[in-house]
């Protein structure tokens, strides 16, 4: 019989966690592994709330199994350092994301793309290669093989610059790979949210004009007086929309939900490019006729490999890149998740874990 | 009052042209301008008949206006030059595409992209500068701005190298831009039609692996046996599509007709790029999730610019490269009309104007 999430591993250890596909988060006692030769042990301080562990605790993407313990934007300080771990001693401020381990052999994993790995495992709601179940930040203490670790610049605050490790990497990985980093090019962001907010940001950082599209005409102050975007197009008001058409090179299209791609299409110029990092769970509807005669693509990315979120938070800390965030006590977290759901929320919850985590 | 067609131009022309949506083609008396300073008057001796002519005749994309006398396939002899024209002498044998003319001024034009200029002026059904209608290859003669009059190699047979002006470059064009050329990467060719079996050529003269996915599992011999193509994938067939998933570096869709991308997306790797050609008149589904989880992209390109349509005219030459054709009369044009529109034809019908015009 499989051993409790308690007993399963020597290292005691506490969190919040989905029993169920209610979502709700409770404390939750479970284990960690021993510090092996390759490991870091870390323990937190903060975490990043993203809309994935959302999804995750609800099921709404049909792949978790409960219980469910979020968080893969995690910040903390080394305790423990394994024999082999050259990179980071005891005390060392590091970061870990989206993913734990992945088979490091394969032909992605040797190109650093170890987030395309068939057999990547992530931070959590994932199986780890010794058969026991990942649970993440959202607890005191985390044990992970040192090639997932991320050094978190001293520069960088540790709250919000948290949320870089999933909604920056996510963002900055498409800009290099699709060519978003030319100065003086034509950005679009549509959605303004915890990935959009850092898409404006970055793209100022490349020396990009910057567009947010949005639906909400209130966000337009904050996107330019906070954010630092150049204009703001409401995407329901038509003559704004007309004169728009054909004047982006890119857009960065954060939206999670349904949404049509037609309008966003029309606002490219000829050979632009929209790059979709939402994830909507149903099919989109892709005109042909747009891309056809404007030679346009629709691609996508996910998130980033670990020496690019490395070169990431390197640059963030260089541009003084952060996310927006609102700090947040682990007890708030369900009201956190409700309001994120009503994407309540400028921008991104990070939950102040070493300060309000305790049994 | 606007002048007839007949009286409109000096030049007396004859040809044939549907009257009305019914797309029935009949003969029609039309005129053609007087030779201008940078024109090339042209015999015209085989014409190419394209899908697009029947989407064109029956007015399915909705903007045909009658009479349309089609075809942009079109190979012939110089018989004037005007004066400012250096490029072609009498006697010369050259090729005329799907343009006639453009601004010449606007950024795409500088790129030689004229395939893009938003005042592109199409062979036919479109209007030109000087207010009055084209009029395409399925007649005796044209009369061309020299510029977009392409030198036709001495080895490239007129009747098999006419479709080359349209289904060539529209294949070559996206093969260049998308960087599908790399010897070795595997090339999936979706549908195997005017488009897809030019497709088949154009990838193994580049050194592709190529494999054409198709419904029929009747077209493989030929595929493979004529046509060059390494393997065939019957799409209708789950276990040789599941074998083939993740294998194929970039497919070129051809497919004109409403079609799930989803299995297309699933046949290509990480990186894979699906480039659409044919214009489905309605949206297509695209699920997100395969786009994001393996990086790839849906995009779109629309025939070619003159210069590079030149280089492929030169590039097919070399490498020995027509299209398969049916050579017919212009009196079995409505036949082949209707044979084009169940798809039964292999794989291009080219018109002998020269010899089967007569009025």
């Amino acid at each position: 019989m499989a051993k409790s999430p308690e007993e399963e591993h020597p290292v005691k250890a506490f969190g919040w966690a989905a029993k169920d596909p209610s979502g709700t988060l409770s404390p939750f006692n479970f284990s960690r592994r021993e510090n092996g030769d390759d490991d870091v042990t870390i323990k937190i301080q903060y975490c990043g709330v993203c809309h994935s562990d959302l999804h995750a605790i609800k099921n709404e993407w049909g792949f978790s199994y409960f219980p469910v313990l979020p968080g893969h934007e995690i910040v903390g300080v080394v305790t423990k350092a394994g024999s082999n771990v050259q990179k980071f001693k005891v005390g060392d401020r590091v970061g870990v994301g989206v993913i734990v381990n992945s088979c490091k052999s394969c032909e992605t994993c040797k190109q650093d793309l170890e987030n395309y790995c068939p057999k990547m495992v992530f931070t959590y709601n994932s199986m780890n290669y010794d058969g026991t179940k990942t649970y993440g930040g959202y607890s005191d203490m985390v044990v992970v093989d040192y090639r997932y670790v991320l050094r978190f610049p001293d520069n960088l605050p540790p709250d919000s610059g948290a949320p870089l490790l999933c909604a920056g990497i996510t963002v900055y990985s498409p800009m290099k790979y699709y060519g978003m980093t030319e100065p003086g090019k034509h950005l679009g962001v549509a959605g303004l949210g915890g990935l959009g907010h850092v898409a404006v940001k970055l793209g100022k950082a490349f020396g990009l004009k910057v567009t947010v599209i949005s639906s909400s005409p209130k966000k337009e102050t904050e996107a330019i007086g906070k954010l630092g975007a150049d204009a703001f197009l409401v995407s329901s008001d038509p003559e704004k929309v007309k004169a728009a058409l054909g004047t982006m090179d890119f857009i960065i299209d954060t939206i999670a939900a349904v949404h049509p791609l037609a309008p966003l299409l029309g606002l490219l110029k000829l050979n632009g490019k929209l790059i979709t990092i939402g994830l909507p769970d149903k099919p989109l509807e892709l005109p042909i006729f747009p891309l056809v005669l404007g030679r346009k693509l629709v691609g996508g990315s996910d998130i980033g490999g670990i020496k690019e979120t490395q070169e990431m938070l390197d640059f963030c800390a260089k541009h003084n890149i952060t996310s927006e965030i609102e700090l947040i006590r682990m007890d708030y977290i369900n009201t956190a998740m409700e309001r994120l759901a009503k994407s309540d929320v400028r921008y991104r919850f990070v939950i102040d874990v070493a300060n309000s985590l305790t049994k």
